[in-house]
């Protein structure tokens, strides 16, 4: 599809649809309209022309005149049959539904190969910053040593608002819902499962595997109280719900915990809806990047991004699974965790390889030791909603040197 | 040349070549390796064998085994010759080198659609930040609204150790060029004529616009002394040597000049060698770049990207060029700047369409004013030494709507 005008075909006219209906009607840079909308309820009061609308996706899915699928609805399993349906019917499709994404990722690439059309979802990574892009097409080589970021706007305008202006977790989860930050059922934000979606996708783009969601370590916001937050700061510390993802040679890790990140790091200063992402890759030290990850502005800017790509034949080609045919994902991965506890009782000390400190006092106990992130999975414990859990640092796993890095190093100091 | 194994041949040795060399040795993912090596010098210790070497750039030129040029050597005008034959010859080119690539920049395009081969140039912006390809493929539509940004890591590099450790511009200056953050000749970064190259770079991926470096106001910090410095502290900012660019309908600015930045600006805590691209497009607000901008292994890192992608036919689109005809580049753009004095003779007050604050003592004097760009361009007292400009902020053309962004406005408002 060279350089025409294509036809969309639009499931779901919320705000992001209905931004994309005035910008296509108004720039000359996107050779694309939308043809026809698919919504759910027909009777809706709408700012356009009900010509446009339809109930029956058929409308849009059998349509030959249409090009371009973008799929913009909240209902994950509808957005599940309209994506796979599209792709079978040889449409291009966009979406930014992650969830989708994330679980059935490694159906979606086959699709694409079976049928020979592309599937872009920028918008279901970080909304705004346009991290997969970045990740297929000029981190594609295999340099990249790891990912870490905030990829959750919900949560890290909670941790925000509770830090800066000591609200409570219950009144900022509120204000990120009336804001619109928040996902339609909260537990996937404060429970860390969107961050975790997120980073499925990553682990794709990034290093070439296709990994499970359940597969992947979350452990969400929902646990922290104020004594965490004021054990921070009296650490010169800021607690940010942070993606980790590493490589080291052909054995990658992935998880999802709060951490304790230094006032100077780049990932300290984000603040409320913003995504940060660090990438760090031998040759470039670190790239960081920041945008506004939730809300649908952000969100729509992707999408669009995407639908031009199309109009120019893009799609995603997936060269680190091609690359990197050795690479395994792997739970075991030495961590160093702060642990927050009611009595000694709480825990299971012996599920940690050692305890570095220990603090107790008639309010507030805490340690700080080194788990497996393999046994972290396990006890009950984690669960207690006495205990919250904070990453210090993922450590570097003993006899476990990195041989990329280290060709590397010698190579940068010739 | 999909997906087969490339060959290069480059020109210069110096730590650039020597690390591609040692990596294209020891990673899997770029299917590409050295066939051929120019260099001046054929009597120097090199760490290789000695038959990758000539001194004839024709092995490399006129080489049909040879499939893409490397360019890095320190020589402009060489530059020059080897990569316009190099395209002439069907050859892939890659080179870091901003000032052959801005003042090329037509005939270096020309080329390219004529001989139907890709010049790629992310080292030459920015080092590793990679802002050229993010605005060829991320935001090629008309969306678009400024770009800003420290585009200098030498410059901002001084601007920082004269800061943070109070050290005088001229040891600064020294410790940046032991560093090697300064091009050989400092003029070129202390003048800012390093980043207009990337300004001019980035105003045709950014908005399709060409542009000679002499059309562009830039501004160095060789003025600059230690009485501004403390009157940024003074009104809480720091100066930052910045590129501006923004588009207003059809008319496109860009200017280099060192500016009072926010404390909480996102550029104000870019620090030392990095650079730091801020883009505002309709949609996602903003955007923001962080990575390393000078030395060698950031430029390295950008060369190899370019080489990865490669093979894998990328070649730039010049997609704006082609969107936004109408687009033009204009000089007429009002400024709120800062002007430090010794003398009120020092100055022409005519010069300026207000003065909105004056302060005068015995040590030190200082206007902020409003002023056109194109009238900064023409007196000669911005050159006396004892005067410093620093801007204040861009401001918006009276009688300038962007009927782009109120059409955003209201797509959004829905």
């Amino acid at each position: 599809m060279s350089n025409k005008h294509l036809n969309l075909g639009i499931f779901g006219f919320g705000c992001v649809g209905q931004g994309l209906h005035k910008v296509l009607q108004n720039t000359k840079g996107i050779r694309a309209s939308i043809q026809k909308i698919c919504i759910k309820h027909p009777h809706k009061d709408r700012p356009i022309s009900q010509s446009y609308f339809t109930t029956n996706p058929e409308d849009i899915l059998l349509n030959k005149d249409i090009d371009i699928v973008v799929e913009l609805t909240d209902d994950a399993e509808a957005a599940y049959q309209i994506v796979t349906t599209a792709l079978r019917q040889g449409k291009a499709v966009v979406t930014a539904n992650k969830k989708l994404v994330a679980e059935h990722l490694e159906e979606l690439y086959e699709l694409q190969q079976t049928y020979n059309t592309p599937l872009l979802y920028e918008g279901a990574c970080c909304a705004s910053i346009p991290i997969i892009r970045n990740l297929e097409e000029y981190y594609d080589n295999d340099l990249l040593s790891s990912v870490e970021g905030i990829f959750n706007g919900s949560t890290n305008y909670i941790l925000s608002q509770m830090r800066q202006e000591g609200k409570s977790f219950v009144q900022a989860l509120s204000e990120a819902q009336e804001k619109g930050f928040a996902e339609t059922d909260p537990t996937l934000d404060i429970g860390a499962y969107d961050p975790k979606y997120k980073l499925c996708i990553t682990l794709l783009h990034a290093f070439g595997i296709f990994t499970k969601p359940e597969e992947i370590f979350n452990y969400g916001i929902t646990q922290l109280n104020e004594q965490d937050i004021s054990y921070a700061q009296q650490q010169g510390k800021t607690i940010k719900l942070l993606v980790h993802t590493k490589k080291e040679a052909a054995k990658i890790t992935g998880l999802v915990l709060p951490t304790f990140v230094d006032a100077q790091h780049p990932l300290a200063n984000v603040e409320n809806e913003f995504n940060g992402i660090l990438v760090e890759s031998a040759f470039t030290d670190h790239q960081f990047f920041l945008g506004k990850g939730a809300g649908s502005t952000p969100t729509g800017s992707a999408v669009l991004s995407d639908i031009s790509a199309l109009t120019y034949n893009y799609s995603y080609e997936y060269k680190k699974l091609h690359q990197n045919t050795e690479a395994y994902y792997s739970q075991d991965q030495l961590l160093e965790v702060y642990v927050r506890y009611q009595t000694p009782l709480d825990i299971d000390l012996n599920d940690f390889q050692c305890i570095l400190q220990r603090f107790e006092s008639a309010e507030y106990n805490y340690l700080v030791g080194e788990i497996n992130l393999k046994q972290l999975y396990k006890p009950a414990w984690r669960k207690n909603p006495n205990i919250s859990i904070v990453l210090n640092k993922v450590l570097v796993n003993a006899n476990q040197t990195t041989i990329q890095t280290q060709v590397l190093e010698e190579a940068l100091a010739v």
